[in-house]
């Protein structure tokens, strides 16, 4: 059984990944200085090949259906400290060294929004207006 | 523009979430004191309501087809702290107080098989078979 602290050759991990029916794996990027969780992405074949291969994360664009080099537009780049797989092989937990912010739309983190904070107050006059606007381009 | 520290109403936060096809959301569970991420699963809306009803966290079981209350088998529990939706609505945060241990394995989190580890070295007798055990119960 292998452990947090070994790594495994590429044809392995390609090999143990449970792809979905699209091909793609969700992968949660993690600031690997502050542990924040930074953003959650997928990634293809490709996507993981070049990440293991060059250390710069990739992810998968399902809204463009491409590939991209994260940080390839605004060079907040991600080089890859660490990589996981879970238990049930469908998941992977990137450990990056995040330049800049992790999100497009300026925060560090693309978890900025509270459903619920940390402080349970509930803010009666949050529009759902101001949560719902959608923006698929995560290239930042 | 909603930031970090402060909650919205139920009924805004459903609105809110991009669900995919088969009507499910990921949700990260990261550990509250420790900031390891614990396991990435899924929501429905059911699954949403309850856990933000009851802070106990519930998830969708994709191989079951069913909802399901963290640690109803095990004991293992998540108690709600805090939940965050990324920037274009398609992915939940969630802090956590764990009891106990996360993953049905008896690992504190599901992510404890490393593809690349901290130290980058490499292990040439990583047995792929020992990666690619598929155990999709995560009722734990």
């Amino acid at each position: 059984m292998l452990d947090g602290n070994t790594s495994v050759p590429m044809a392995a991990a390609l090999a143990a990944i449970a792809w979905n029916e699209a091909g793609l794996v969700p992968a949660i990027a993690q600031d690997a200085l502050s542990s924040g969780v930074l953003m959650l992405a997928w990634m293809n074949r490709d996507a993981l090949v070049r990440t293991l291969e060059t250390k710069a994360v990739h992810y998968y664009s399902r809204s463009r259906q491409r590939l991209w080099r994260k940080g390839e537009t605004s060079g907040n780049t991600q080089k890859l400290i660490s990589m996981h797989l879970d238990c049930d092989n469908d998941a992977l937990l990137l450990r990056v060294a995040q330049t800049g912010v992790a999100c497009h739309t300026g925060s560090p983190s693309c978890f900025y929004r509270a459903l619920i904070a940390d402080n349970e107050r509930a803010v009666a006059t949050a529009e759902a207006s101001g949560l719902a606007d959608t923006d698929h381009n995560k290239t930042s």
